[in-house]
């Protein structure tokens, strides 16, 4: 099974989320992507359903926004 | 370590979600409770900062809110 991919952009509500994804289903079973530093990304997440960040993909596609950090177009800018 | 929780109300998204969360943590680390049907957990949901359904406790007391199914005074009304 492929992993979660955990898109983020480094603001406080993103880090929590951060630790709390990690702590539930485990640092080997999701990739970390910042979105602020990979820009390159951004497009991928888009792609996805990310419509704001913190956001996971699940490895069936599925994208589940957590909290609200930031949209995607306030990274983008 | 205790079990997450997690609360929905029935909607479409709550659903979608639950599925999301069993298939990442297991059904095992994870308490599913229905607020429209068990009403008397509303208080509890509530004093755990959960705003809206569907939502995810964790076991340090992180509450994540996942996508947006209904606000809690949706659920009570």
């Amino acid at each position: 099974m492929s992993k979660s991919i955990f898109y983020h952009a480094g603001c406080p509500v993103c880090i929590s989320a951060e630790h709390d994804i990690v702590n539930l289903i485990g640092a080997e079973q999701v990739e970390i992507v910042h979105l602020g530093e990979d820009r390159e990304r951004i497009a991928e997440a888009e792609k996805a359903g990310v419509n704001s960040v913190p956001a996971l993909v699940t490895p069936n596609g599925n994208t589940l926004h957590l909290n609200f950090g930031a949209s995607i177009a306030d990274v983008k800018a």
